[in-house]
């Protein structure tokens, strides 16, 4: 079995290094991701600059690549005939810090895991739910799990998991839980500061407002010490929309 | 009525400022837009670096900035307390070139909608199905009667609309269809080139491949030269696998 794993903390993130030893059990592990952090880059590709390949040897004496370009990138290169060919499996992380609720959108993890779901692969993302350095053994643990059981059973096209595991002992968590995404959002995102030659500048920030009580939900199944696996789909159209949008009566050109 | 403009094309696109003039006559525009081209940045956002703002004239004298983030960040930007509060409406745009299918994942101008979206704002991307300097006037002329739609009806919470106009005359255009999101896809991804110096670089490219035949799909009212309005929701939880997945009889830990 062949495997691409990606991130977007990039080539020697801890956690990456932790998936790849997990991983590379199941198959012919190949890393390729950013050789820089690319933390919230969402789904960006790069369109306007060549990209490059740089081999990086891995654990034991793996098959690596630090690009330049997003994990989105990572993605395209690594399903390309140039690196030999289409892999079984792609999985994108371990990513430090949570992917939780409207975070998936920003993620640059998750976008990998979603590139690969658009190349008809499947996929999935991982994030522990820490922003501390953290201990990758629980969700490298599951990744390995997670893994068999996705190319066991295969993925429906045009959908990928998005997977949060707490951060805590193996012997803390309490099971898992297949969620929806949650309806996490920011509050007052933009600090102003000023310069030491008194020019303005914003921090993009915020404060977090969990609906952590909507049962059922990734922010919940985190705050309860469950390992969260939330089924993502490619298409985005609001059916619900779609039926109510003729009621408006649009006409145009009048 | 407050009126947020944006988009990935940067300030000075003459599609951001056909639509400054289009939408100036339902109340107070200001336009917050990178000051370089963004596209296809998705939903990046900036957390490692300051955003500054740099005050750009618009027409007659209008209210304009340029900013170093990406469509989303200027969208944070445009809705903070430090630019005079929550507008009433945003739109982004008017892209040169499509959003459709699964680009629209890719796309920094449907990302920056989405990020009004998250912030409960109506919002609604708009862009023309052309990569040739375009004629934004139909498009311009839509959005007007568009944003004036989405205020007098407002939408739901969590939903925004993503436009793509033809690029065509208004006397050619066959009315409106609400579609739902195209299968378009893309296969060889990766061109591999070579440097001066014998180094090996990669391009992202493609061949479209078009599901144009999808009846309903966005892709499909564009190639029928009607202006496609696609109801998005930020929710990307995939029902039928939240209800499929629990018979896998994932266990874990064992």
């Amino acid at each position: 079995m062949k495997i691409l794993i990606t991130n977007d903390d990039g080539i020697h993130a801890p956690g990456l290094i932790a998936l790849y030893e997990a991983l590379s059990p199941l198959g012919e592990v190949t890393a390729i991701a950013p050789e820089r952090p690319r933390s919230a880059c969402g789904h960006a590709i790069t369109l306007h600059k060549p990209l490059r390949l740089r081999p990086v040897e891995m654990l034991h004496g793996g098959r690596g690549f630090a690009s330049n370009g997003t994990p989105a990138d990572c993605v395209a290169l690594g399903v390309s005939d140039h690196l030999g060919g289409l892999p079984d499996l792609v999985v994108s992380g371990i990513n430090l810090g949570p992917n939780l609720g409207v975070d998936m959108s920003y993620s640059g993890t998750v976008a990998a895991a979603m590139e690969a779901a658009i190349g008809g692969l499947p996929s999935f993302a991982v994030s522990v739910a820490s922003y501390q350095a953290a201990e990758f053994g629980p969700a490298a643990e599951f990744s390995h799990y997670l893994a068999r059981q996705v190319v066991a059973h295969g993925l429906p096209r045009g959908t990928f998991l998005n997977v949060n595991v707490p951060a805590a002992p193996i012997s803390e968590i309490a099971g898992l839980a297949v969620t929806r995404q949650g309806r996490l959002r920011y509050s007052n995102r933009i600090e102003r500061r000023t310069d030491p030659r008194g020019g303005a500048y914003y921090w993009l920030t915020g404060e977090r407002i969990d609906s952590s009580a909507q049962c059922g939900s990734d922010v919940d199944a985190v705050a309860h010490k469950r390992v969260s696996i939330t089924p993502v789909c490619l298409d985005l159209t609001d059916e619900k929309l779609v039926a109510d949008l003729p009621s408006w009566d649009l006409r145009w050109p009048q």
